[in-house]
């Protein structure tokens, strides 16, 4: 078979591929990186491997404390099978604490804790900038009825939850996530996308330093140096931590 | 008395005095226009004593409603006697048809009508753009309590409903608008700043084309000509509806 051919959306990040089972979508998960809407581009060496790795122990994870994600298996180390959803165009965003946009936006202060968190929404829209919505704006936009939004919020306060605590048994403090979420043949709400350094800034407890401790995609947005090591840490550490 | 010797602040638009009285301050308005956070700069010869007047027939209006602001009486045509309060540093924005930067942000086609209308609140702060802000950020930089939220929600809901009546009975489709809210003395929350062409998106509805119609700010804003002519047919429609 010529996977050119089945070839179905090609992002910033990864490629999706049609398989013979119209329910089953393939994923390969590139070492291409991007940072501040595309503008800044590269490459992470190892980063697809990584990142399949780590989505597919969190994932699994998370299906054993009850939260239904698209995986299936990882026939090989850069591609993941997944469950073909219907893609909410959302980016659920968790925050323990503040950090990135948030900060620029309102001036708050690198590392306040946000507890409870904030669970925020963006428009998961290149071209308009992925702004942030309201929950008035889903509702206008017909994104998400007020129902589904509180599913949403839910959902992504459990994956936070689940994930806080596995990421502190690493030694590691999840600062904020990004979560995608799909909706099946059956109408079921999936977590969807990927968990990795790429979309979770997570923070090397053992490190005071601001620029030191960093262990995800703000090594390379922000040119910190020793972004595969980063990224191989958290993998290390991830995997040596039994679900 | 020398004015300048009292001057507290000089705004975009307006400058605040202070007067004999501690709890009473005179704001005067000036011509002076800007727009897009005041990267553009221009005057609008009679806007001061338009934005005054209108200011205070809107302000005797909502008060007649039972909506509380700060107004106390204008001595000059372009001078305003006003509560002193401490401003809430927030912009309230109501829309009842999609406009600005809704659009740009959304993609919401302009002109969309918003039933019930959106009440969205943005962070009064040049340095960082004014950014939107959701309820949890709200609570998070401590700018108002659950509470205070729903108060300023529902107050700005009661203007919409005074000024939208109003502004048909003029001939004038209210798209949306921004106020202001402070706190006096005695911890109450009043409706403060203006209510003017530069503070709202006003549609004269006796025209359908989508640039003759406009007349408010956007003519500034938009470089489509007529600005002084449009302020002052507001004004004088406004004038011309009793209370
Ligand atoms: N189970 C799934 N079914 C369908 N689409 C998915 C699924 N999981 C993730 N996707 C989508 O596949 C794409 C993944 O590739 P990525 O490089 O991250 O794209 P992007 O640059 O659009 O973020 C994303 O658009 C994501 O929303
Ligand atoms: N009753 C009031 N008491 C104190 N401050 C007020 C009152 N009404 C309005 N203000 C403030 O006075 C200033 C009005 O001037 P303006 O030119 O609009 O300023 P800005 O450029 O900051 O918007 C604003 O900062 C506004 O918040
Ligand atoms: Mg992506
Ligand atoms: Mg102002």
């Amino acid at each position: 078979e010529n996977l050119a051919a089945q070839k179905l959306y090609e992002g910033k990040a990864k490629i999706l591929y049609a398989t013979d089972d119209p329910e089953v979508l393939l994923t390969y998960f590139k070492d291409d990186a991007t940072a501040f809407n595309a503008q800044k581009r590269g490459t992470i060496s190892g980063k697809g491997e990584v990142n399949c790795a780590m989505s597919q122990h969190l994932f699994r994870l998370l299906e054993a404390q009850g939260v239904p994600t698209h995986l299936i298996d990882c026939p090989t180390s850069n591609t993941m099978r997944v469950r073909r959803v219907s893609i909410v165009p959302l980016e659920v965003v968790v925050r323990n604490i503040a950090a990135g946009s948030l900060c620029q936006q309102t001036g708050l202060e690198l590392g306040t804790p946000l507890s409870p968190p904030l669970v925020e929404f963006y428009l998961k829209n290149d071209a308009l900038g992925d702004p942030l919505l309201t929950e008035d704006r889903l509702r206008v936009m017909e994104l998400a009825t007020p129902d589904q939004v509180q599913q949403l919020r839910e959902m992504a306060l459990r994956v936070n939850q689940v994930l806080s605590e596995f990421f502190n048994q690493c030694g590691i403090t999840l600062v904020d996530f990004k979560l995608e979420f799909g909706v099946d043949g059956a109408g079921k709400l999936l977590l969807a996308d990927e968990i990795s350094p790429d979309t979770c800034r997570l923070w090397n407890q053992a490190e005071s330093d601001p620029n030191r401790r960093v262990m995800d995609k703000d090594r390379f947005r922000r040119d910190l140096g020793d972004v595969e090591a980063a990224y191989q840490q958290v993998l290390q550490r991830v995997l040596a931590q039994s679900v």
